[in-house]
């Protein structure tokens, strides 16, 4: 099983760094919340959530920009610039899981079904879910504004600081936009490829493989021919991922992936994968999707026939083939790259295993 | 009617400049959707939610903790961190109103409602109202993300910039926490003042005027005294503040406050106000109040049923007794503060517009 970045120069080494500095972070927190005599639980969840797993992908990323554009030694300011990546993604996720109302994450309960339990005494579930709900938004602001925390204390200087911190503001607004569209246009189903892919753009290939690679290289202070480059590499990367993800929530195992897999189907995302097989439909598989892609009370038998028209329309076969293609893509462009080599051997097996995962 | 900061030298011009500064950024953001080729309603529902009203109190207060600290002349930078202030002000009401489920804010719908109204058609009401409530967190982490750009923007030494974050650090947390403790003990009336009035020295009366003042006292690297001097003003103009809020909650009228008078009474918030009833309540006075206190089918009826018990049980006359003390500590505060006069003139308008304000 491919994990991203497993075999990255020091990926273990970078995980356990960024590790270290998040739990002393949350243990800072959590003093803090004595001091204020407030419950424990918020920043309780967060070191919990990061502790579940994750694969630190966006750290890993980071770390191999600022190599890619010649950053070496040891690691520094690049490490704590990296935890405030993986915090801002704590907030993505837990935001996320909110609004999709999903069940588990990491292959534990979700942060607002834990709340949701944790408070349930007393109150009928409706109260419960609710309070689990608004708790689990502020347990995301803190995340949010922690992780801008982390940036402005990770002891950068201020020439660092302002060429990261550009990239971070637009970084969020990217991944915040896609995710706006992503949720106003969900349960509507569209045949458009492109309006699929321009959300896989800003709120997972930019932010997953783009902006982490340029956010770790603005802190050598990249010229703009390297931060071209990272570009050419990550956009068919991220875009790979993306799809894989879209794979994975329909076709994957939940044991592997930690998540249910029809949540996917159920909440109705506009997927380059659905779009794929609503273009290449025929009448009656279109009439199944559009009324069972979105459907709340969709169960297993309902996503088994998606599935189905997925593979019988050639849809899936049409995804892995944009992936490979995206894979070949981003492997050619690190031919020409003016990367060190150890880089690009780094940036080329995160490319590989962001295609092949199944996590 | 007394408007708080009405009356501070300037509080029109600071009002405008802040409302300038903000429509600025604003628009600049409004560019990058473009750009992005992302929906407009985000921002603008921001805009129009600043531009609704709001009475910019933290703004002038942290204008006022800057005179207080000798700034003088030009307002310069102090004008971009209060519209940071402002801004998270708007990240914390947007979320605020979600968590409720609000109806109105400021004479209009709230920013949930709205958005569920825009994306109804072809939805469920069901499905238009969950949309609502996920763009609109998403609309509120904009929010916090952009307040977090305009304080890096705006262009202040590095030395002011050490001064000022980790007070920015502090007071988001101060709220956040405030405000979780806020949500997971709503619901359950408390007979507990002091546990009641620590929620609102988080939630309201350090993040209100405490911090506010420090930050603009920052901004002219005041001394220890001076902060000192200000915090015994601030919090118990803050606790004013929430104390005059929780009596406008229960018996406001909605045309000027522009909120529903019996919101706060339906969810149940635990109030100093409601706190100081169930101590003096007698058995069927107590049965009423933790029967209909957080009741979700509250209506007008059974609001006034607890009104009157309010002020059947002296709860609203001690509340007001509160109130007016802590009115007096404030004025003895400042008459043995180092600030310059026009600084101690314009705070004692803000303590007595804080307890006596109406909207």
């Amino acid at each position: 099983m491919a994990t991203v970045g497993a075999e990255l120069p020091d990926a273990d080494a970078v995980r356990s760094r960024v590790n270290c500095w998040l739990d002393g972070f949350l243990e800072g927190k959590a003093q803090t919340a004595v001091g204020l005599r407030m419950p424990a639980e918020a920043h309780q969840c967060l070191r919990d959530f990061l502790a579940a797993g994750g694969k630190r992908l966006r750290p890993l990323v980071c770390v191999s920009g600022w190599q890619a554009a010649g950053g070496r030694g040891e690691l520094g300011p690049v490490v704590a610039v990296a935890a405030a990546l993986e915090m801002f993604h704590a907030f993505c996720l837990v935001h996320d899981d909110v609004m999709d109302d999903s069940a588990t994450r990491r292959g534990a309960p979700t942060v607002h079904r834990r709340l949701a339990r944790h408070h349930h005494d007393g109150r009928s579930t409706a109260a419960a879910r609710r309070l689990g709900a608004s708790a689990a938004v502020l347990v995301g602001d803190l995340a949010l504004a922690w992780s801008d925390e982390l940036l402005s204390t990770a002891d950068l200087t201020s020439h660092q600081l302002q060429a990261v911190l550009p990239l971070i503001h637009v970084m969020r607004d990217e991944v915040m936009y896609g995710q706006y569209l992503d949720v106003t246009s969900a349960g509507r189903p569209t045949a458009d490829v492109e309006k699929a892919l321009r959300i896989v753009r800003y709120k997972t290939a930019k932010y997953t493989i783009e902006r982490p690679l340029h956010i770790g290289a603005a802190l050598v202070d990249a010229p703009p021919t390297v931060l071209d480059a990272l570009s050419a590499y990550a956009l068919p990367v991220g875009e790979a991922f993306q799809l894989r993800d879209d794979i994975l929530g329909a076709f994957g195992d939940p044991t592997t992936t930690g998540k249910s897999s029809w949540e996917d189907l159920r909440d109705g995302k506009q997927t380059a994968l659905m779009a794929l097989a609503l273009q290449r439909a025929d009448a009656v598989q279109r009439r199944v999707l559009l009324t069972r892609v979105g459907d709340p009370a969709l169960d297993e038998d309902g996503a088994t026939r998606i599935r189905d028209i997925l593979t019988a329309t050639g849809a899936l076969r049409a995804a892995e083939d944009m992936i490979s293609h995206r894979r070949e893509q981003a492997q050619h462009a690190l031919d020409h790259a003016p990367f060190p080599p150890t880089a690009t051997a780094a940036l080329r097996q995160v490319a590989d295993a962001a295609a092949v995962r199944t996590t």
